[in-house]
C-alpha cells in the first residue's frame, strides 16, 4: 500500500530539516509517494498567498502531511493546514535527551493540545472606538473528543491517568466546561485524572517537572506550557508535534524558520525527523517508528551534532548518521 | 498623615503573614490606623459570603489594603478586591535572591499585568446544549492606561525601556489593539519597547531570563507568565505583588493559603512583608520602603529562614529578625 505524503518545508530552515527528514523516511522499508508544495511567506511575496491552494487540497487528501516551518505568515498556514486534516488535537511531547544541556533534564512530559477551538475560534469584533472583543469558543462535543483521544493516549502507552490544565476559576462557564466533560469522559473510561490550574502549572512545572506526565489542556494553554517545557527542556530545536485527525495528520517541529541560521546548511534536522517518526506510527508503523526515534536519540547523545548543541556538523551529515543508525 | 489602611488576612497562612507584615509596618515611622476585615473560605463557611459588604467597602474606602491568601474562594475574592480599589494594573516583581535555590538564579524581572479585562472581564453564555463562549475584551483606554503606567514605570527607575508580550498573531484584533496602543504610547513617551509572542516569551524566559527586564502584558498572559517566572525564582514563597489604582492599592502576595502547612507558625512571611514593602512605596514613602526591602534581603541571605527555604525558624522569628534590621 503506497501513502501519500504531502511535503510542505515552507521558509527558512524548514527548507533544510524538511529534506532531511524525507530523507530518512526513504531510508525505511514503507512504500511513500511524496507531493511537494509550497506555503509561507516567499510563495507569498511571489503570488500573494500564504497557503495557496493546491497545497492547501494536497494537505486534505494526503494520508498524511509533514511540515517544516513558515516565516512571518506561520499562523496564516498553520492553522489553515490544522483544519484542512481535520485535526482535533496537537500532540506534544517534551522530553530532555541525556547529554543535551537542560534547564530540567528530568523533563519527560507530553502535552495533548485541543487543536480546534479556545480563542483559535475567535471570533474577533470591533464593537465601538474603544472596545475590540474575541468570542472564546469551547464545545463538549471538542473537550469530548479530545478526552477520549487521551484515555486512548494513556492505555496504548501504560501511563498512571493524566493532568488536565485550565483557569475554569476565571473561566468557569467555558473551562469549566472543558475540565468537566474532560474530567467525566475519564472516568467513565477508568482512567485517572487529576486537574491543576494554568498559572499553578507554569509554577510547578519548572520546580519539579516530574510530577507530570500526560498533560491535557485548551488550544492556548497547550501552545504556551508546550512553549514553556521546551525551555526546560533546552529549547525549541528538539521538539516534534503532531497534529491528529481521524483520517489525516500534519506533523511539524515546534521550532520555527530560526532566519539567524538559515541557508548555512547548519539547521538541527532533529525535531523534525522526530515528528517523521510520529508520523510513522500514525500510519500504523510502530516499529519504524521507534526505530527512527531511537537513531536520532543514539545521535542526540553520541553525535555529530549540528552547532545550536555544541558540535560543528551539517544538517546533512546529521541526517546522514541518523539513517546509518537505522 | 494618618494612612488608613485595610488588613484581610483571608484564610490558611494568610492569618499567619499578614499579622507579620502588619507588625513589620508597625515599627516603621509612619502614621497608620490598621482596619481588619474578613473574606474567605472561613467567611462564606460561616455567613455564606466569601466577601463580606464590609470589607469590599473598607478596602474601597482605605488608602490601601494589605490581604493574605484565599483557599478556594479566592476569586471571588480577590477579583472583587482587584476592582474595589480600581486597580488597573497589577505589579509583579520577580526577582531571585542569593544564597536562595533557584532554578534560574539570574532572573530578575518584573510584570507590569493588565488588571481589569482580557478573559478576566469575560461574559460568558452557553449557547447551546454544545457550545459555550467567553467574550474576551480589550479596549484602547485600558491599554494606553497601562503604557502611561509602564513609561512612567521605566522612566522612575531608569529602566531601558519594556518588552510587550502579546497573542497578536492568533487575537489579531484584541492582541493586536493591546499591542498597537501600548507600542504607540511609549513611542509618544520616547520610551523603547520590543514585543514578543506569549508562547515565545515562556521558551525564552527559561532558557535566558536575563534577556528581559520590564514585562508588559494582558491580564491572563501575566497570570500565567509571572507565575512561570516564579518558578524560575523558586517558588512562589517569595512574590509580592502590588494592585495599582489612581487613588488606592491592594498588596498581596503572589502565593495562596498553603493548606499543608497552615496553623504551624511555619510560614514564610517574605512576600507578604515585600507586598508590604510596595504598599509604603505606595504612599510615597520610598526611603522606608526600601528599608524593609533591605530588611527582608539581608535576612533571606544571612537567616534565620523558615522552613521551606531549609530553614528551621518559626513565621515570628524571622519576623522578629527582619524587623530588627530596620
Ligand atoms: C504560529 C502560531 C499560530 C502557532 C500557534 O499559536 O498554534 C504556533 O505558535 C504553534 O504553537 O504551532
Ligand atoms: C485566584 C485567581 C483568580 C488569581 C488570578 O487569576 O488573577 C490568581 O491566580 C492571581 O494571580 O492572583
Amino acid at each position: 500500500m503506497t501513502h501519500d505524503i504531502a511535503v510542505i518545508p515552507g521558509d527558512g530552515i524548514g527548507t533544510e530539516v524538511t529534506p532531511a527528514a524525507v530523507e530518512v523516511l526513504e531510508a525505511l522499508e514503507i512504500d511513500f509517494e511524496f507531493h511537494e508544495a509550497d506555503a509561507g511567506d516567499a510563495v507569498k511575496a511571489e503570488t500573494g498567498e500564504a497557503l495557496p491552494e493546491e497545497t492547501d487540497d494536497l494537505a486534505a487528501s494526503a494520508d498524511a502531511t509533514l511540515f517544516g516551518a513558515a516565516g512571518d505568515t506561520a499562523a496564516d498556514v498553520i492553522l489553515p493546514l490544522r483544519e484542512a486534516v481535520d485535526s482535533f488535537v496537537n500532540v506534544r511531547p517534551a522530553t530532555a535527551y541525556p547529554g543535551i544541556d537542560a534547564v530540567r533534564p528530568e523533563t519527560d512530559l507530553v502535552f495533548l493540545r485541543e487543536n480546534t477551538e479556545g480563542v483559535y475560534a475567535g471570533h474577533e469584533d470591533r464593537l465601538s472606538e474603544d472596545v475590540s472583543t474575541l468570542t472564546r469558543v469551547v464545545t463538549e462535543s471538542a473537550s469530548r473528543r479530545l478526552a477520549e483521544f487521551a484515555c486512548d493516549y494513556v492505555e496504548d502507552g501504560a501511563h498512571d491517568g493524566f493532568t488536565i490544565v485550565h483557569k475554569a476559576n476565571v473561566m468557569r462557564e467555558t473551562d469549566g466546561r472543558f475540565r468537566d466533560t474532560v474530567a467525566e469522559v475519564a472516568d467513565e473510561r477508568g482512567v485517572a485524572t487529576d486537574e491543576v490550574l494554568m498559572d499553578a502549572f507554569a509554577t510547578r512545572v519548572c520546580l519539579d517537572p516530574e510530577q507530570f506526565d500526560v498533560v491535557v489542556c485548551p488550544n492556548l494553554a497547550g501552545d504556551v506550557l508546550s512553549d514553556l517545557a521546551a525551555g526546560l527542556v533546552g529549547g525549541l530545536g528538539l521538539l516534534p508535534s503532531a497534529n491528529v485527525g481521524p483520517e489525516r495528520g500534519l506533523f511539524e517541529p515546534v521550532h520555527g524558520t530560526a532566519p539567524d541560521i538559515a541557508g548555512e546548511g547548519i539547521a538541527n534536522p532533529a525535531a523534525t525527523i522526530l515528528s517523521a517518526a510520529m508520523l510513522v506510527e500514525f500510519l500504523g508503523y510502530d516499529e519504524a517508528g521507534a526505530a527512527v526515534r531511537e537513531a536520532v536519540e543514539a545521535t542526540l547523545e553520541e553525535g555529530p551534532r549540528t552547532p545550536d548543541l555544541g558540535g560543528d556538523a551539517s544538517t546533512d551529515e546529521v541526517t546522514a548518521a541518523i539513517v546509518d543508525r537505522l
